[in-house]
């Protein structure tokens, strides 16, 4: 096999490790997960992993790191879009939204950067801080051109998160609603509140 | 000492135990925390711990049972006192808000119950599950009274829990705001959401 295609052959196998390991801690938590127990649900011996990973919390800092990359440069893409910041905005909760339904989002929500030694959640929290500043300032934006209310672009921002972060808590792939719809009824309780009109 | 009085110190320093661990376990996490930390801190020998509590399992389990059978209590208390379910359901955000403010209540965010034994979180989840039951239940009465907008009360309770519990993650005692001020701002997005009208 050429060199390339083993390289590629390589990235896949680990990004299905990675994708192995984030469903089971996902399901079972980080701490409560071995790397025997990767292994037995790959069908591969435990040397067969250290090919692809150096250890558990390796592996825990790709999930968390993709699932992270993943969502700031769709939201860049989408700020990039342009139009009104109301609609990149929009854009931007749809992004969240998808992202924390997924195996590696739903690691960032479930268990985050805390099992990590602390240089590593420092870039973690560093990833997570620049989401959180592109809320901040496309709320900030909104009010000012007008559609969006008057507020602190910070609590804003925060409650925003708080509510499509627990999405990735409570969301099951077997439940009634699709991602999707769970993402255009959030996305319309956070624009409208939910009082009557 | 009388045989009360001396239960009552002992209730009190057991709860002091509670209290302390439950600060380091939300500054540094569960696992990253142990029992010599816990009597480091309080200045106690580690053997006079087990003279209050029985494990580091059985610390976070009473911290994190309290926090949300306070929870339930209050909003019980809420829903007893009648009035429109909106009224009832802007006590209950209030009551929520404020409680994972708190130690006990942060470690329910925090920590939460993934790190005990199966048995135990059947428990905690059955106290949370109540919680949420009562949520959704107010939800659909303001529906009904014509106070919320027409909605499906579970995807609005995941909606409003999930603002409410992300407080517990980045609220800070020594920030700018105080606990009343974020509950007051975020119960206001909820309600009225973030658009301009």
């Amino acid at each position: 096999m050429p060199a390339t295609s083993r390289a590629r052959q390589r990235e896949l196998k680990r990004q299905a490790v990675l994708q192995t390991a984030a469903q089971l801690f996902n399901e079972r938590g980080f701490h409560q997960t071995s790397l025997d127990d990767i292994a037995e649900r790959l069908h591969v011996t435990k040397p067969t992993l250290y090919y692809y990973v150096k250890s558990k919390d390796d592996i825990l800092l790709e999930c968390v790191r993709s699932a992270l990359e993943l969502m700031k440069s769709e939201i860049n893409a989408a700020r990039q879009s342009g139009g009104r910041a109301l609609d990149q905005l929009v854009s931007c909760i749809r992004i969240y939204s998808d992202i924390v339904t997924q195996d590696f989002g739903k690691c960032v929500i479930r268990i985050g950067e805390e099992p990590l030694p602390p240089p590593i959640q420092k870039e973690l929290r560093r990833l997570k801080a620049g989401i959180d500043h592109e809320f901040r300032r496309l709320i900030a934006d909104g009010v000012q051109e007008g559609t969006i209310a008057p507020c602190d672009p910070k609590i804003a921002a925060f409650v925003l998160a708080g509510a499509l972060s627990w999405i990735g808590r409570w969301y099951r792939e077997d439940g009634k609603l699709s991602s999707g719809q769970i993402a255009e009824q959030a996305t319309h309780f956070l624009l409208n509140g939910i009082l009557a009109r």
